[in-house]
């Protein structure tokens, strides 16, 4: 694994472990709004030489090239130089922006994530993916780049609105369906009011290492590392529109939905179990807010043909046979992704 | 070394015969105003399906964000896939914010380059480094990201103006100066005026062979890679207060009166043997304009301050001992630099 993720109950004494072990000249930290009011106090920052900090807004709508280039240029005149570490401190709008700005200033200076996210923690703490949203696009512009260190700790989750727990979790029900091995089961029964608490933090860990093992066997996401995106070709497109729509959507909420409609697929296409399919369904459709049209399905449909996996014509999946057994490139038409689309409603208006 | 460079009286031929290799969805075409007039009719392109072509304006002070956002833009409205190639045909403006725009477009896309001027074909076109200059300063916000090739036709050069030609050969005495195996001596006996016929590709290809045995050695620039900054710490000064103040100056134009001053600090400090060091500074004085100071040697000192290579307090160099015998991180106080900046002048003044 090319990152260096360390879960800890304790940030504060893990950062300043860490942070020890990395020769720097200055420390530049980035944090969004939120974070800046309700995580820092817990990062023991009084015992580092930060140099300079920066608060930028909360929210995806800050995620793009402007915001970049206030970062750099904060870095720029700082004076900051190349062996400086920028520490983010936020929510994956904050590590991909921020890991994004960092992987181009000077061509390169190191940083250290600290997510405060469910969904951070899970999903961008691992894989070296920044990047901004552009030309109304996710990720359109980034740079495949690993942070220094990954700070894990779950005690950050408590004062995290439920919304986002939620939206987190939707990452963590697509890992267990990816590795299959009984994690699904257990991740359907966890209490998710106690998602601070330290036994939590143990399917964080599990969560991540499913994650981790696929990303090291194609960091570049030549091939298999495509099965991240189960939920995704669905899921970003809802995004997209949401974003564009001016609609409140959370990543892991347009993931839940997509997931639905990718699980459809599967059970169309590739013999996924229809039962099985079913109550994942039923299990989302409880525990998830019902899904408000954000757009119209050839619109979506739309927006699925930019995906950043399509190598040719169509519109490229990665689907299940089975929970633990993946499929990448798997191509769907326009009647077939149409079709799938409908399920999402009708997981919502059927309850 | 990352970089396959070919070299080629034949540029067209070439061309084809590599982007055969490449599979690829569509190839996407970058050139600036003047390769667009002069030089891509030379490439045989309507033997490929090129799917869009992106004119930028030439100059240097177009290596801006702006314009690597409108080449994002430009991408991403064309539906450009991770899968296209992006064909930079030009100098290094084109080259470095072309590599670097690929480089973050859906997080990289492959680009094939073809320098058309002396000094991109003996330097943009081995190392890997993109970028454009921002808050002031040259490649401030940049990647290390190689190309799929390089295709070095000298054939280009019959178009290009002669001080252009001067620039170029700034990094090729450089280069000569870092080899130190009588490389030196042939360069300083060539035909300027011969340098679009074939004897002179084999001068090139020497050239860009000592940058390319650097680079392999190091190629994140963590150590003897910073000695390819030779003449550049002074020079990028002279360049950015040039750039800021609005005088046009060429590259290597800076680099060669750059290298006037970090020989001087190489004779002073590292003990160079000070009548080489007369003899090229008498050289590049017959050889260049003279020198017209771009800003008060105050300030080109505080424009050093920012320099990428330093790591602490003060301004790093790459100085020489005797050429072919470099050493990296030589910190050199004011005094010294400003005792250095008062030989460039002296250079031109004295003749």
């Amino acid at each position: 694994m090319n990152t260096n993720i360390v879960f800890t109950r304790d940030c504060a004494v893990g950062l300043k472990e860490k942070l020890e072990d990395v020769p720097f000249a200055s420390l530049y930290l980035l944090a969004d709004s939120n974070t800046s009011r309700f995580c820092l106090g817990h990062l023991g920052l009084d015992m580092f030489p930060v140099a300079r900090r920066m608060v930028i807004p909360a929210g995806e709508g800050n995620k793009t090239l402007d915001t970049v280039a206030r970062i750099w240029q904060w870095l720029s005149v700082s004076g900051a130089r190349r062996n400086a570490v920028l520490l983010n401190v936020g929510g994956g709008v904050v590590s991909d922006m921020g890991g994004f700005a960092a992987s181009c200033f000077k061509r390169g200076i190191r940083c250290v994530n600290v997510p405060t996210t469910l969904l951070a923690q899970v999903d961008a703490s691992v894989g070296g993916k920044t990047g901004i949203d552009f030309n109304g696009l996710k990720n359109e512009i980034g740079t495949f780049s690993f942070p220094q260190w990954v700070l894990v700790d779950n005690g950050f989750l408590a004062t995290l609105p439920f919304r986002q727990v939620l939206s987190g979790f939707a990452e963590m029900l697509k890992h267990a369906l990816l590795a299959g091995n009984g994690h699904l089961e257990e991740l359907l029964r966890a209490d998710l009011s106690q998602v601070a608490e330290e036994p939590f933090l143990h399917l964080i860990e599990k969560s991540v290492a499913v994650k981790a093992a696929i990303v090291e066997r194609d960091p570049e996401e030549q091939g298999v590392r495509k099965a991240l995106n189960f939920g995704h070709t669905v899921g970003h497109a809802i995004e997209s529109a949401a974003i564009a729509g001016g609609m409140e959507m959370y990543h892991g909420e347009a993931v839940a939905y997509g997931m639905v409609a990718e699980l459809y697929l599967s059970v169309r296409k590739m013999g996924f179990d229809r039962q099985r399919y079913e109550a994942i369904r039923r299990f989302i459709q409880a525990t998830y807010l019902p899904y408000v049209p954000v757009a119209g399905a050839e619109e979506l449909y739309g927006l699925m043909l930019h995906d950043k996996k399509n190598e040719r014509e169509g519109v490229n999946f990665s689907l299940l046979r089975a929970p633990g057994l993946f499929e990448v490139n798997c191509y769907c038409s326009r009647e077939e992704i149409l079709e799938a689309l409908k399920e999402i409603s009708h997981a919502s208006d059927n309850s």
